[in-house]
C-alpha cells in the first residue's frame, strides 16, 4: 500500500475510506443448486489482509457460469461464491504496493478463496485493477473476467501482438460464441488490435449485437461453419478462439483452422477428441485459457492481471471498449444471487448481469 | 540463382558443376512393404527447374521413419521416395537468387513431390541450406529433418528464444524420447538456449548417449515420470517435446506440465484424448510440429527453412551441434534402400542411417 490503513482504533477519522466493521455479511451456498433455499445469508467475521491481500468492500458482483459450476456437492462445506467485484480499498497487508486505501477496484478474484459474494472480501492485490472512472461499481463488475479471459486468450494464448496493428492486418481470427461474455469483449479487442474478426452468433440479435461490436462477418456456428467461410471467401483463418462448445465443431475447427496456426479453447468437452489429422499436417498449436490459472499456482507472471485490468480500464476510459453490463439485481442477497444462477444455467441472458449493494 | 546455370550446351566447358545427364537413375517403390522387389531401379528424363526450384544432384539421402509411412498403398501409382538429402547444386529456375551452381547444399524436401532417391532432384531453394563445410555429404544428410524438426520444435511451436540464454536460464524442459533422431538434436539446441534438460531414455546406451549430448538428468519413459521427476526434485516442467508416442504418456504429461506450460508433439495418436483436466485448468499449450507443413503449404513463410538449414551448419562447423549420423549403406540402390526401410521398422537402429552414392 502506498498509504497503510492505520489501525481501526485510530481510523475513525477517515471519512473516505469505508469503516470496516467487525462483522461482515455472506452468501454462502449449501448445496449445488439454484433453488430457494440452497444459498443463505451468514454473519462472519470479517478478515484482515496480510501479505499481498487487500481488504476491498464489495459494491458489485458479475455473475459467470463458473458460478454455477463451482457451488458445494454433496457433503462440501459452504462456501462463499462469486468472482467478478467491483469495490474500493479498505486495507492492505504489509507486502501490498500497488493500491492505497479508498482506491476504487474490480477484479475477477481467486476461484480457490471465499469469493466476492460478501460484504468484505480478501483478494490479492496482483491480480486487481484500478477500475475505470467512467464505469461506475455495476458496470465495472460485469467487466474483470471476461476481459481477463478475452485478453489472455487473444494475446497470450494465441500470441498475438495487441499493439502490431501492422503486423495483424490482414489476419484472420474467428470467434465461435461471439455475443456470449467472453466473446463480445475479445470481438473489440482484436479490432483494436486490427485483425479480421469472423464472430458465430446463431440468432439474428446476437449477430447484430457482434457487428455493433465491430465483427466483420457473421457465421452461424449452427450451420456448416467452412461452407460459410468459403463463401465469404475465406479458405482458412490464422487464428480460432473459441468460447463456445468444444464438442460439435471439432473437425471443422480442423478444416477452418490455417497451416501453423493457433486454436484457443475456454471450455471442456464430453468426447475426447482426435488431436492428430488436420492439425498434425498443419503444425497447429491448441491452447486452453482459464483466466484462474495465475492465482490459483500463483505463477512468477500473477502481476499481469493487475497490468491487464489497468490496460483494459484505460480502453473503456478512453471509449474503445464497451461494458456488457446488461442486467442488475439489488441488493446483493441470498435470493437475488439465486435468481442470478437461475438466469445463467437457464443460458439465455444477453450481455453480463450483475447483483449490486447491501440492503 | 546469383550465377544461373547457362543452358546444358554451353556448360561443357564448366567443370566445377556437375554435368547434368539427359536420364537419371531414380529408385521407386511399387507397394508399401520394405520386402525384395517392393522397390526397384528405374530411368526417368532428368527434370528442368523452374520458379524457385533448384536441380540438386543427389550424393547422399539420409532416412527417416516417414521414408516407410508414406509409401504408396494399394492400387497407387509408383513414388520415388527420399527425404533427407545432400548434393551439389546443378541449375535453378528464374525465380531462383540464394544458390549458385556448384554450391553444397542439405535439405529435408517436401513429402508431396518426387524424392532425394534419385541421381537429381528438383527441390524449392526456399527450404534448402548451405551444408556445413565441416561435413562430408553422408554426415550432412543425416541431420536436415531432425534439425528443422527439433528447431522449429522448440523455438517456434514452444516459443523458446534460442538467443536468450538469460532468459531461458532456470527453465525446464523434458523431452521424451531423447536419443531417437529429433531428440538427440534437440538435446543440443536447448543447453545452447539455457534450458535444463530433462531427457528420457529407456536404456543404459540410450541414456549415455543422451548424457554425451548435454542432458542435464535422465529419466525412464517406460516408467512413472512424474514422480522420478520429483526424485530429482522437479515437480513441473515449463516445457515437454514428445518426440516419441503420446498415447501411453498423456496423463502423465498433464501432471508434469508446469501452469502455463508448452507441449509439442510430432506423432500422431491410437486413442482420442482427453484434452480437459490438467490441461485447461493449468492454461496448456499444446502445439503439434510437422516439418512438412511449410513445404505442403508453401506458406508466407517457407524461406524460414532455409534460415534454420544455414544456422544449424553453423552450429556444426563451430563444433556446437554433433551430427548424429551413425551408420551408412552404399550405394544409392533399390537393395540398400530397401535394407534402410526394415532397419528402420524394426526401430532398433541407433543414430542415423545413410545411403549414399552412385554405382
Amino acid at each position: 500500500m502506498v498509504r497503510l490503513a492505520p489501525p481501526l482504533s485510530q481510523r475513525k477519522s477517515l471519512t473516505a475510506t469505508p469503516e470496516k466493521d467487525p462483522f461482515m455479511k455472506a452468501i454462502q451456498f449449501l448445496t449445488n443448486s439454484s433453488e430457494a433455499g440452497s444459498a443463505i445469508e451468514v454473519e462472519l467475521a470479517t478478515p484482515t489482509p496480510e501479505g499481498h491481500d487487500i481488504l476491498v468492500k464489495v459494491e458489485a458482483v458479475g455473475l459467470n457460469p463458473v458460478d454455477y459450476k463451482v457451488r458445494p456437492g454433496e457433503g462440501a462445506d459452504p462456501k462463499t461464491l462469486g468472482f467478478d467485484a467491483a469495490g474500493v480499498v479498505v486495507s492492505g497487508g504489509d507486502k501490498t504496493s500497488l493500491f492505497k486505501e479508498g482506491d476504487l477496484v474490480y477484479y475477477a478474484g481467486d476461484v480457490t478463496r471465499p469469493g466476492s459474494n460478501a460484504e468484505y472480501q480478501l483478494v490479492d492485490e496482483r491480480i486487481v485493477g484500478k477500475r475505470p472512472s467512467s464505469l461506475n461499481a455495476v458496470t465495472s463488475a460485469a467487466l474483470p473476467l471476461t476481459a481477463l479471459t478475452a485478453w489472455e486468450s487473444l494475446f497470450h494464448q494465441l500470441g498475438i501482438d495487441f499493439d502490431a496493428r501492422d503486423k495483424n492486418a490482414g489476419k484472420t481470427l474467428l470467434i465461435i460464441g461471439g455475443a456470449g461474455g467472453v466473446g463480445s469483449i475479445a470481438i473489440q479487442l482484436a479490432k483494436l488490435a486490427g485483425l479480421t474478426v469472423i464472430a458465430t452468433a446463431s440468432r439474428e440479435e446476437s449477430a447484430a449485437w457482434c457487428r455493433k461490436l465491430g465483427a466483420d462477418h457473421i457465421i452461424n456456428h449452427h450451420g456448416e461453419m467452412p461452407a460459410q467461410l468459403r463463401e465469404l471467401g475465406i479458405d482458412h483463418v490464422n487464428y480460432i478462439a473459441n468460447f463456445n462448445k468444444v464438442d460439435g465443431v471439432w473437425e471443422a475447427m480442423g478444416e477452418m483452422i490455417a497451416p501453423q496456426g493457433g486454436i484457443v479453447l475456454i471450455t471442456g468437452h464430453e468426447k475426447h477428441l482426435d488431436m492428430a489429422g488436420q492439425f498434425k499436417m498443419k503444425s497447429v498449436s491448441i491452447s486452453w485459457e482459464f483466466m484462474f490459472t495465475r492465482s490459483m499456482f500463483t505463477t512468477d507472471d500473477i502481476i499481469e492481471q493487475h497490468r491487464i485490468l489497468n490496460r483494459v480500464a484505460e480502453l473503456v476510459d478512453d471509449g474503445k471498449i464497451l461494458t456488457t453490463a446488461n442486467d442488475n439485481l439489488s441488493p446483493i442477497n441470498a435470493e437475488n444471487i439465486l435468481e442470478g444462477h437461475r438466469r445463467l444455467e437457464s443460458g439465455t441472458s444477453i450481455g453480463k448481469l450483475t447483483v449490486s449493494g447491501w440492503a
